[in-house]
């Protein structure tokens, strides 16, 4: 049952072909834009409460911007940033006509285009500059789910679509240092967020001058290692400084009186997260959804192949689901779906096992009878550990602790091999060119077959970055972790260097 | 601390004074669109959390399908609908450039304009053919969390913005049997959502001809009574037969191998009714929230008056919290806020009454040195009964309790004063003028003062709809419950009549 294309034959189908597998989202007629169905949406949906739980842990409060912003707006932007373009949905028109060949077409053109937001730095600042006036308002602690509009011009489901859906959080702080702590503190909760949550591993880290966040002072950012060897940036943390404050006014009576401007954050995940998660866990069979992210963590099937046997194994179900009703599984109330569709089990089967339900009980009239439950592991699927049969008061009582063995197996294995991925044996020019240089074929656990992450040393020299360009990669980040501190030579230009950076292709 | 208008002084400011005491909302520089601050949203998100559940036991998936449609999409709507004419927020293009003079203006004009979602059938329904082709692909139950367009040009907070946010579901079934039985049923949910959980009663009924939604086979709605006396309709549940399934070719084959079209339904409810639950129970000194909508159901406002006890009182506040978070209301954990901020505890307490908290705790000296606890009741305001000193154990033990005894007495307030709005005693056309004839003045309890709802026979006859506009009311529904069921006379035309209906000015 194994997808068309696999993983090593055509990765970019492959992906394609875990989410229609899946069923997890489509194209559709608005070009560039995706229809995020209940799997897909589910996982996102589960992110999102997560998240938002963490933020309000953290004293963030959720407000809701308008979407459109007045193009004036971006007129500060553009006299400042050099090369100003760009992509944007612009709204000029409020109402349709037909015209003389009974075509509707806009007209009731308005005093002022209006963008649909890409992000909503410039419209926040402008309320934050209204409601901040003494020490005592700040901090403001915000935090907004919101859908955003980019055109993009090689549209990929969850990956790049033109609007995609996003929380973005903006805070003013009335020091330095506090704004600074914010962002760190973000920052953590992402990496929580991709690790704990999503079993994701990342690494965290500092963003070099030349790939920051227009105008941030610094941008952090959580990076995680695709099965292609590639980096996802999963999410991103500024620390502003007062580069958007002081345009924006936001200004603020200190302690002592004085005028001064705000310090600023921003800090952003998005619907690229569930690229992510598929790009960290699916196979070749379909995909594989973490237990805390699933939207169904233990899905039933009953196995009807004798119409005279349907009473007995949906009374056996019904006794099962219920019994499973009340156990829990990370604190929670375990997520269970009993699929009565009027379809053939195996093909039932075999759906939940590409959407990647966690455990899929499969119950006939033998179970019934035997009084016991065959489960089947979505993540161990083609090893010996995939079925288990347990009798059926076993299989109740230890289901929430299998599903918490699940997710810390699936993070374990991700961890495991970006970690198998991750070169520190390259440490010149040559050897870093030769790495990165396109040669047929990827297969999974096949370290030379692909490239991945380097790590290396860099001089942070604005110089080097040509050579990057050359070889098709980016520096990821300055990670925190693998840092010696010690004096070392730039992989690129052969100069000093103190910091290590992590190289690699990107999407 | 009674607002700057009353209800009985200017209406329609005394509304946008109580969003802005409450702090729920503010108009934005984007024209016609508000900012939704925590208090507005917060209590939108639990709304949106009830309903999602309700949602989910009754079967239905969530999608998210794309905010931009192909302005061609609504040209059958066009060539079908009689003067049509649409208020649509149009996307023409997709870049920004700087003209001569420096400004941004867009460039990059599309092949074919967008429309932002003014509502999704169009999209929706078009996926849906595609979707469907059996009987056994039936039915399909799906439900949207958006925001949505309409360039409203007298735009008013919660009420009417270009923006708001809703959800919107669409179904396809097999059967008109089981589509409208599912319109039945969803509005049963809406039902639930305003009296159970709003504690804003409702009466159910279905449109007349005329004021169905445009397609729609029947549109049955939940309508409220403002303390104004006019009319809110709160949510709207249409059975669409085949008229959309037709033209956008839902068809599939039946049990008998032949094809046929889709029944599909549709319903939503909005940000609206923010601004419903504000009219049900806001009273002279702000907003009044239902505890079960309630960001937060206990605030708790430490009182130090002087520095020196500053340790003690908020010991003793941690120790409240703490055993506040283990006591229940609604079978979920009761929510508390602390607030802590560097302000006078006067005007912090007045802030969350005006919020309209369900309880407030304000903890001082006293308190400690007595371990008693003073609480204040919001919706008991200027009654005997607004403060309560308890013993802390009793306090915390019938917290839950009375959160929802709270719940129960503002419903009940709400519903009396719908019940005793209601008037059954005009019977003729005169008396239905002059008793919707404007008049000075508008006074809570003050029957006679203010119009509200009339219930009267009507013969659903045409030719009586000009009577309505002249009287500037409309006919809001007829009613499922008062109905007896007799032959009577139409209120409008003098006529054969044996329906009843509600007739009102409305928002």
């Amino acid at each position: 049952m194994t997808l068309r294309n696999i993983r090593s034959n055509n990765y970019p189908e492959w992906f394609q072909d875990v989410i229609t597998a899946a069923d997890m989202a489509e194209g559709s007629v608005s070009p560039g834009c995706m229809i995020i169905k209940p799997w897909g949406y589910g996982v996102w949906m589960r992110i999102r409460r997560t998240l938002d739980d963490m933020f309000a842990e953290t004293g963030h409060e959720n407000y809701y911007f308008p979407m459109f912003i007045p193009l004036s707006f971006f007129q500060k932007e553009a006299d400042h940033v050099e090369g100003f373009a760009k992509e944007m949905a612009l709204v000029t028109h409020s109402k349709v006509r037909k015209n003389e060949e009974g075509k509707l077409v806009p007209y009731g053109a308005l005093e002022e285009p209006l963008v649909v937001r890409p992000t909503s730095e410039t419209i926040i600042a402008d309320a934050f500059a209204k409601w901040v006036v003494s020490y005592r308002d700040l901090p403001i602690l915000m935090n907004q789910w919101a859908n955003v509009v980019r055109w993009e011009m090689r549209p990929r489901l969850f990956l790049r679509t033109r609007e995609f859906l996003w929380q973005e959080g903006h805070t003013a702080h009335a020091t330095a240092e506090e704004a600074e702590a914010e962002a760190n503190q973000m920052l953590e909760v992402y990496r929580s967020m991709c690790e704990d949550t999503m079993a994701m591993p990342v690494i965290t880290g500092q963003k070099p001058e030349h790939e920051k966040f227009p105008g941030a002072v610094t941008t952090l950012c959580v990076e995680a290692m695709m099965q292609d060897g590639k980096a996802l940036q999963a999410g991103t943390s500024h620390y502003l400084g007062q580069n958007f404050s002081r345009p924006a006014n936001i200004a603020f009576q200190n302690r002592d009186g004085e005028k001064e401007f705000a310090y600023t954050t921003s800090w952003g995940v998005s619907t690229r997260l569930v690229g992510g998660l598929l790009m960290s866990h699916a196979d070749d069979e379909g995909m594989n959804t973490p237990p805390k992210v699933a939207p169904y963590q233990i899905v039933i099937v009953p196995m009807i192949k004798d119409e005279s046997m349907r009473e007995p194994i949906m009374a056996y179900v019904a006794k099962l689901e219920a019994a499973l009703r009340s156990q829990t599984a990370f604190g929670e109330k375990i997520r269970i779906k009993t699929d009565k569709r009027n379809k053939e089990s195996v093909d039932k089967y075999w759906e939940w096992a590409r959407k990647g339900a966690p455990i899929i009980c499969e119950v006939g009239i033998r179970d019934v009878e035997g009084e016991k439950i065959m489960s089947k592991i979505r993540c161990r699927m083609n090893t010996p550990e995939h079925k288990k049969l347990l009798p059926f008061n076993d299989f109740v009582a230890t289901a929430g602790a299998l599903l918490e063995e699940i997710q810390a197996e699936m993070f374990a294995k991700a961890k495991a091999r970006m970690e198998a991925n991750i070169r520190t044996d390259i440490t010149t020019l040559e050897e870093l060119k030769e790495y990165f240089t396109p040669k047929s074929g990827w297969l999974e656990d096949d370290k030379k077959s692909h490239p991945a992450f380097v790590l290396a040393k860099w001089s942070e020299d604005k110089d080097t970055i040509p050579l990057l360009k050359e070889m098709g990669i980016t520096i990821r980040c300055i990670p925190f972790a693998y840092q010696d501190g010690k004096d070392g030579k730039c992989i690129l230009s052969g100069k000093p260097a103190v910091k290590y950076a992590i190289f690699a292709r990107s999407y």
